[in-house]
């Protein structure tokens, strides 16, 4: 019998409601698959704040290092967003991403035949996609220093912030970025602003550099301008997208909007060892938290992309993206992707749903 | 009899063919307007690296600033592509921008009932869509210091740039998009990424203060990673957007492509007092260059801009407009807005249909 320790981080908002859901389906999967899987719950982001007064408890990061991976609900909400910098719940996410040093964020972005008609794009585009953005995500303008507040030489403030990249972050990135193009479609995207920024000549120079390790894998170079335009006019030209932090929080945004169905898409940040950290792509959705109207989809699927990337547990995965997939098939829609013909349901139903199948 | 002269720069791949459509037509409205133009021709980007040397010569800027507006065609191409920073045609187009002082980059997108098939979202999603994209342009990433490469503690290569804002850069460009949004409906949103960048919370904070000067327009504010997925999800509910530099490449490009028609589009530069710059939204097409494919009313469009924002010469910019939906209502399209039961033409064919309208 495998045993696995499993850091649980609700979060805030429908963050409680999602990651219920996701720890029953874990716990049913675990009993079919012959896995055990022990639980701890901690605080982060706003409750934590609200708790203990850091958006990221000692005891929080911990843990979850000690675990072997780690689920996230959602962080965030209005009732903190004036907070400054050091007692903001986003804060405490970049500091669980730090700490554990997942520096490798992986972001699919496909869009599922059963939910084509949720995307806002016309079905001939937005049919058939499936891309993989691959964001730098320890690094870059969100870590960079020097970064704060200052005056500048006429006494008027400034604000200020350092995006900056080291060769071998790039490197390791690009790795990651390429052995996923490889086990997809082969082709490699890469993003930046070479034409203009320093940090992104680099990248793109280290990108190109580490493309003779995987001669089987097709690289292009997209200015980032460029790539948010491409995503809209056809993105199905894309099969794995790499860049750095910022472009990254951005563009995976998008691309998750072109499928119509955030509520649906899971991410998984990985590092060199140590646990990975698993969350689903949207946010903490306030104005519905606490109304079981989530859809918790997205968390059950991240659920299964810890037990792939974060455990090797290959089988379990596929049996939670089976059982999701089912549940959509019998036509069971939460409020976001719900259509004419379907039957709505809420948080807990539709996870009632995916543990039937 | 009003005189202006104007500086007009082709620049690169379809840059000529668009401007000189563009000449005619700014000829033709000044005749019927009693307005007398006198041109003079200027080279920059990759044609200036080719004749002089340089991205921007001397010549180039000293004549740009003495004229009463700059009109631009385009810059840019693959032969240039790998040139080292101080030799890339892209710098040439920054360092006019900073030359000329041209802070506010005005980039219209809408989606005109013509051509709103042209766009890859659902009609009901881009019919009606008129937003403006009000664009910091001399400052930010772009422009801060210090940038370069270096080497770090453990010896490893980094390329760095330094994202900054000071207070006075940022009451300017928020003062011009509550004008703007003044003159539209009301609505501004402000995008940033204030839950992470100090840069950002300094932009909202003055943002925010600027606002009290402005009760009757109502402002919002918005991440940029949200930002990013609005525009897709629903980009009618924007009116007007201010942002950095930076998130402004991106988001108006992103913009730009959701109405499906980036040869249509218009933008405007302008600085504080001096010359503007006028230039269409799309690059140099190198593939096209020369073939007389390209759609020269992005161009024609900032024509029009020029005359409205540049000159003054409301009447002359309507004339302008209106000549360019007549040609639309004709069913002329040039190949990029081309859809069935309309009339194909080429770049210097679209351009006599403005001219006779
Ligand atoms: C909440 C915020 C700090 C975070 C980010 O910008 O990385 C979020 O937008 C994301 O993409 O996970
Ligand atoms: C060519 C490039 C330097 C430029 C920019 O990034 O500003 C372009 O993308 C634009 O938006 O005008």
């Amino acid at each position: 019998q495998k045993r696995y320790t499993i850091t649980l981080l609700p979060g805030d908002g429908i963050g409680p409601e999602v990651i219920s859901v996701a720890k029953e389906v874990l716990k049913l999967t675990g009993s079919l698959e012959g896995i055990e899987f022990g639980f701890q719950e901690m605080p982060v982001g706003g409750s934590a704040l609200d708790l203990i007064g850091l958006p990221l408890p000692k005891e929080t990061l911990s843990a979850a290092k000690q675990s072997d991976a780690v689920l996230l609900g959602a962080i965030g909400g209005y009732k903190w967003d004036n907070n400054e910098k050091h007692l903001k719940p986003e804060t405490g996410l970049l500091q669980l991403r730090e700490g554990l040093k997942v520096f490798a964020n992986l972001r699919p972005a496909s869009v599922l035949p059963q939910l084509v008609d949720a995307s806002t794009l016309k079905k001939e585009i937005a049919e058939g996609v499936d891309l993989m953005v691959v964001r730098e995500l320890t690094g870059g303008i969100y870590f960079g220093k020097p970064r704060g507040f200052s005056t500048n030489e006429n006494g008027d403030e400034i604000g200020f912030n350092t995006e900056v990249y080291a060769t071998y972050e790039i490197d390791r990135i690009a790795r990651i970025a390429f052995e996923t193009a490889r086990k997809r479609c082969g082709k490699l995207c890469s993003v930046d602003k070479a034409n203009v920024l320093e940090a992104s000549m680099l990248w793109r120079k280290r990108v190109t550099a580490i493309a003779s390790e995987y001669p089987d894998v097709e690289l292009s170079h997209m200015y980032v301008d460029n790539a948010a335009m491409q995503l809209v006019r056809n993105p199905k030209q894309f099969d794995t997208i790499v860049t750095n932090n910022i472009f990254g929080d951005i563009l995976s945004d998008e691309a998750s909007m072109i499928t119509g169905s955030i509520g649906m898409l899971p991410s998984a940040s990985l590092g060199e060892s140590g646990p990975g950290l698993f969350e689903p792509i949207h946010g903490s959705a306030p104005d519905i938290a606490g109304q079981d109207k989530a859809n918790p989809l997205a968390t059950v699927l991240s659920a299964a992309m810890l037990l792939r990337y974060g455990l090797g547990e290959e089988n379990a995965a596929k049996r939670i993206e089976a059982a999701v997939l089912d549940a959509l098939n019998r036509g069971f829609r939460t409020g976001d992707i719900h259509s004419a013909g379907n039957k709505l349901v809420g948080c807990k139903a539709m996870g009632d749903e995916v543990l039937k199948s």
